[in-house]
């Protein structure tokens, strides 16, 4: 279990590349930080889910939410426009690679259901993925907010057909989603306009 | 749930106050990246455990690390020196203060839920609460080996009696808890012996 | 002496937590640099009101205003909102204390008159602990417009009332103080027409 | 030519990844940086190359310095690991297609000369090419002795082998390159005896 | 030439005062980023001119912008008002003496050239000098750009009068330098009138 | 009183580039920081020297300790080398002017006072500016010391005859400041021994 928690240090200090790309400075957002966002938002979203009569397994939104980046120990944080020149599928290899490579180091008996769990995310296979893949857009457009608030500008493609966009969700867990991405984008509207 | 979203926000650029009133530059950790840290390390811990029979609610571990530093959006992360000052119970009760104050913002029929889960981290009822106040101190100690690793100096209290520390576990918890700590203890003397 | 020498090393790190709540990058502003424009502002201050004729002791502004944050090393800088939670006679308490016990180090000849003036600062008792107050004020306006000419936004909660701020002054330093913070208050409102 | 020059500015800010992962804080060195680094050795390496007699276009050795690295502006800076799970070829591919991409922005008249250059820095081709390499380790270990003389610690990795590093060079050439490594690793053994 | 290599690792960490001096937070641009950008900013120019016919030793071009501001590591990076105390002859035999002293760890055979490059753009006295020049108000105007489009304000002093600055340049050259700060001047419009 | 005012906040963010040159990261020390220390270590030597008989006027020293660097938000913080290449009369003159140009600001009736503490500082003419200057050495050893316990290194010439020092101090004040540095050094040892 060692060097797993040793390489997971790397992501505290990993900046996320894309908001140093537009200008923000070192520091702005850590990989970990933004796991961390990502996590938390998770949990909110199933919880509010469940409570709507979702059946969501939390516990495993969690597992998923917590694992999904880990691989940016060895690959890095790399910018949106790199997948382009990669591929999609090269780019999903070259993760689960990584990926498995620093589980090795969980254990015999954890490895597999952690592969499992961070397939599932690549895939979007199950409902819990899915919720991961919108807690994952949802902090991005929280932190683009704060950002603006506190007078960053030039993070208007963050904001491009958000509310339209497609989680492959149903029912009430489509209605939490849009819920909270429509008052996000409300918020926002007012930072805009000033 | 907006405005839980937008709070957390401010945790990813909250510095650990600990690593810079020891000279730490700005923006070595956030603390949301430590309660990233907290809840990966929770995660392996409860998996370990419940590979060596333990019963144990793993999805319980990780709502209450990653709930457990939040209120720190309103008080800030206080140095260990400060609890000396205002006293264990003064602390705890302004702490669960603001902690309920933000949660009010996650909607009527969770704050409840969540005030549960953050208790249990105060008073260390669980074992579930138990084992992440474990990830807590196991995390801290990875990073410190991670600074020192990269030429810090100065952090010998962390590790003073981090071998002997007791976290209140029985069993195999308290066997894996104890394996983890050992070898970051054993990792670290080699550091500090070059 | 030593002791204080090296303790006040962490002021020079240690970022005003204000200002990272609110978006600002780490190191936009430390403790002691904060410290520094509040004891040249009230050496301004103070020049003026002796120039208009108001009896003040230019050396005690100095050193209350030098002393009146010092205890941060030990309790860290605090958000405003903390206050709310340990009430203000416990975090007068708790600083009072941390303060003592870091002049202690000043030798037993000393400790007693920095804590009377520390102390003095606290309850507002004398003018030059009240003249140090709206330094404080007025270097925090300085530093929000600073920030704001650079392309800071979020900042106004900063600017309600500061206009009609009372600092329990009277006569010329009352007018000294009321001049300068117009002033701020003008140059803001071209920023903010921007 | 308007678009790279705005492009180039994202290499400013973009920090090396490698020293990040190894525990540098951010901003411990851009890509503009040490590719100004590689370029101002590369001159000096040509330079004291055709002092011995060397034929060497040092303007076309300028001219891959300045553009070796240009690409990361689209696909960051990815650490060393990533390549062995992308594939050398795959990533290869990938930065001569994002070259390519910024380039059209300097012209149809230009691209094309542009593009050869990169493509000889890759294939090291040249002797021009090779000569950049050997800056490019040159400047990386500068770089590493520098933060090493600054208390730096965990950059061993950097220093195996460098003195037997074989960059495809013969005659003066290789001797120039090899006395410069050498001294550096000469100049390190001071600072890790101590 | 280990002593340059060396000394010029400083530049990576130098901030450019201007911007700091104007509020950008630490590490905004280093003295060693900027010159990366004037240097390929500089090759962009001399290729674009050798196109329309114009006659320039784009090699020279290249080594007056890597070594121009070398002295730095010596003198820092003054601002700009600085001048003005100073005066510029004094300023000028100041960073004379400083980058000779550097560039005598060139070696006897180098220092002589390298210095006759420094005088020529410090007199402006060939065309390869002054499109130097140029290049350093381009990089200026772009790096003002970048930040201005990320949110930064308090800049215009430096776009005051960018568009008439005579370069002491002629015909096609002239005409190369003006599109391209004309095209700075319009991009910047879009965002000031945002 | 307001240009002043606006004018001290820009060295709050500029780094003692002192430090920077020697590798520390950017924010390891701003100019203001510095002063914030050099006024509360004059503050201490002050208030001992009196309590064993000198007769010292503390107010005075305190303004002088937060003028010294005032000149410092136009000229920048220039390396010491950099006094070799201009002489020191220039330096001299030219802070001189700076610093006469900002205390314009502060009105009529002040400029010239002011002028005379800092034209004292520059000519170490009495008690009270050689306090400060002892206040400023001791002050940056404390720093460097705080550096060296938290890993840093290579910052021995800042010690190099640091205890042999002569600040043109007699009888008690020069016993005072002799037992200061001289516990400093004491610490330092220790450090430097590990």
């Amino acid at each position: 279990m060692l060097s797993v928690l040793l390489e997971l240090q790397r992501l505290k200090r990993l900046d996320r590349t894309g908001w140093v790309l537009r200008g923000l400075p070192p520091g702005a957002e850590s990989v970990a930080a933004h796991s961390y966002g990502v996590a938390l938002t998770a949990m909110l979203l199933a919880d509010e889910c469940a409570a709507r009569g979702v059946e969501v397994d939390a516990g495993r939104v969690l597992r998923i939410a917590l694992l999904h980046d880990l691989q940016e120990t060895r690959t890095g944080d790399m910018p949106r426009t790199v997948a382009d020149y990669y591929g999609k599928e090269a780019r999903r290899a070259a993760e689960r690679a990584a990926f498995d490579d620093i589980m090795r180091g969980a254990g015999a008996g954890h490895a597999a259901a952690y592969a499992e769990l961070h397939e599932d995310y690549e895939s979007r296979a199950s409902l819990e993925a899915r919720l991961v893949k919108a807690a994952d857009v949802i902090d991005l457009l929280a932190q683009a907010l704060a950002f603006e608030r506190a007078g960053s500008r030039g993070l208007e493609e963050f904001w491009d057909g958000a509310a339209e966009r497609d989680f492959q969700l149903e029912g009430a867990a489509r209605e939490v989603v849009r819920e909270v991405v429509a008052a996000l984008v409300r918020e926002r509207a007012v930072v805009s306009s000033q």
